[in-house]
């Protein structure tokens, strides 16, 4: 087996349809998490001096569909508003989480195919301040709420409760 | 701004390339939590009736690069062997499971560029039982170590060390 004709630059790995299921099936893991915390404890448990579950979900809230946005345009003049998203009113409650939760998820689902083509390989300054291609930016969005809501099923399980199975996107 | 000239189907996110680059700073930063453990707390410490680090990081180790071998050539008889990567030598100390990590970081990197053209987005049945398009299997390996990497740093957290930053992937 030689390696000499592919182009790996050029070999096409994942679609933007494809990224918006895939991001889709760990957005419905991550609300089954959320779901699965006692209400109480979801604003006030934590390990080790972390921050409580709920206060990861928000940052996630804070940044995914206002992040998206901004690759939209590539203007991020526009969503310095979004920057804080949480001053919708920020959720004190599990059914005010979810409630933002769902509302971000349907905008992700409008956002995503409104970005040119192109627009993934292109160098941006997300936020104003992040540089990076916006693929890699659209991938730190997700791999943050992995990284996050995996903390969470620790908590979970340090309550003594099983956490959603993890190969479960449905 | 409309959506109706946007295929997102077609719509490039990520070559193979980009993905092995970013697969590869995620596994920098494993690498540094696997350091970040006291030598013996990596194999007995757990939270939660959880697996320790150590074994979570066995995982990772067993499915990663056999899986992504079997996707060069599609042919799982082979990879059965492999399918116990850990029968290598389970790693008993710090330094053993770091020098399988590394072992396993080459032969990913040499493994992705002679996945031909197309086979990402074939189905394909990984280890003879899994049955997903071929991209999905790869990012399930990725997501899979963020995921318990997530869970060690917890228990880090937990132990009094502050773990290696999220966000840095040199």
């Amino acid at each position: 087996m030689t390696t000499e004709n592919i182009n790996t630059e050029t070999t096409a790995f994942l679609s933007a349809e494809d990224l918006l299921n895939h991001w889709q099936g760990h957005r419905r893991l991550t609300r089954r998490v959320i779901e699965a915390f006692p209400d109480d404890k979801l604003f006030i448990y934590s390990i080790g001096g972390m921050r409580t579950f709920a206060d990861m979900v928000m940052e996630l809230i804070d940044i995914s569909a206002p992040g998206v946005a901004g690759i939209v345009t590539n203007d991020w003049g526009n969503v310095t508003a979004f920057s804080n998203h949480s001053a919708d009113g920020k959720a004190s409650t599990k059914s005010e989480l979810l409630a933002l939760w769902d509302k971000e998820t349907e905008e992700i689902n409008r956002a995503i195919p409104m970005i040119p083509e192109g627009r993934f390989q292109e160098t941006i300054l997300a936020f104003g301040q992040y540089e990076g291609e916006a693929y890699s930016t659209v991938l730190y969005f997700i791999d943050n709420e992995i990284h996050h809501r995996a903390q969470g099923t620790v908590y979970l399980r340090s309550l003594g409760i099983e956490p959603p199975a993890f190969w479960n996107r449905d």
